[in-house]
């Protein structure tokens, strides 16, 4: 499917076929098509929580506004992130870059993040959800249809999951063969509200 | 281009030609589309500061490190995101539903978010992330380059495009033609690391 017919149909769908069981090998693909979406510094601090125990599904649609897709989609995945990605052995990150760059990058993304809780906490939300975007698009090009979700309770799913304390959870994307298609499309808002020439008024 | 195709091929550029124009169609185009990206009930609070003045492109490069792109990219898109979106006229976000959906979730959408501040300010990362990986998906589709910027000074660059008190920056995006590839692409983390199957250990 062209990319930008992907964008142009991909819909937030909230009904799946719970019969439906994903192909291993679409699974896989889904997920490493995900992991070529880009994060700062390329540290990756994205984190792919995929629930596949029915029972546990049924304990996080119970803290979901009992939303019938958390357990009838075929994939659940909850999309965390560490918050300290950027002290867990960075060097990693840049091993595949000349020493030089690897010696100005390693340090500089130290520099840039510690000590500063929101910028983490910002990082964690915008990997998550350019992740996320990846995974939505690369399951429309996969014939599958999809939906984000923040409608539930983050405190309890992330007791359900023993989320660590040092990662935090963004939303939740499900994965499968939709059986209802979404509503029409909800208006957009005008350009002359959604872009800003320059600057603000 | 395939949608699995684009994500493959996509890479956060660094070098653009300064001197290439892109037609106003392919902008309106990759404006279009970045607002197909979803957003938490419809609210689009997304907002693309698109900047075209040579000199203010200079005093953002000024305080973003001196990244040559962020002068010499096509368009420069500085994305932030309105935290307020929910109190503003937010039955407009969904007056293409039926009258008894817009009942439930037009009040649902402000108790979610009131008095939440860092939901709020989780939502305007989300979403811009979300708006921002369209673009740069329909960006290589369109047949052009990208690259998404975290590295600045956003309090300077807020007054630079004078941000509203209620607005907060999330990052920049940059399309253009890129003129050096990106460097082979940095290893990616294992699956044992990334994805987590049911819950944390």
């Amino acid at each position: 499917m062209n990319v930008l017919e992907a964008i142009e149909s991909r819909r937030s769908v909230k009904n799946f076929d719970p019969t439906h069981q994903m192909p291993e090998t679409d699974v896989a693909r889904l997920i490493e098509l995900t992991k070529l979406a880009p994060s700062s510094f390329n540290m990756q601090n994205y984190r792919l929580v995929l629930v596949k125990d029915p029972a546990l599904r049924k304990q996080v649609r119970a803290v979901a506004w009992d939303q019938a897709q958390i357990t009838d989609a075929s994939l659940l995945f909850i999309l965390c992130a560490d918050l300290n990605a950027h002290r867990k052995n960075p060097g990693r990150y840049w091993a595949h870059a000349p020493q030089p760059v690897q010696d100005i990058l390693v340090p500089a993304m130290g520099a840039f993040y510690e000590g500063h809780p929101q910028l983490m906490r910002d990082e964690a939300m915008r990997s998550t959800a350019l992740a996320g975007m990846t995974l939505m698009l690369a399951a429309q090009g996969l014939g599958y249809q999809s939906g984000p979700i923040v409608g539930f309770d983050p405190a309890a799913v992330a007791e359900l999951i023993r989320l660590p304390e040092d990662h935090v959870i963004s939303f939740i994307v499900v994965v499968g063969r939709g059986t209802v298609p979404a509503w029409p499309r909800g208006e957009r808002l005008s350009d002359a509200e959604v872009v800003i020439e320059d600057r603000f008024a």
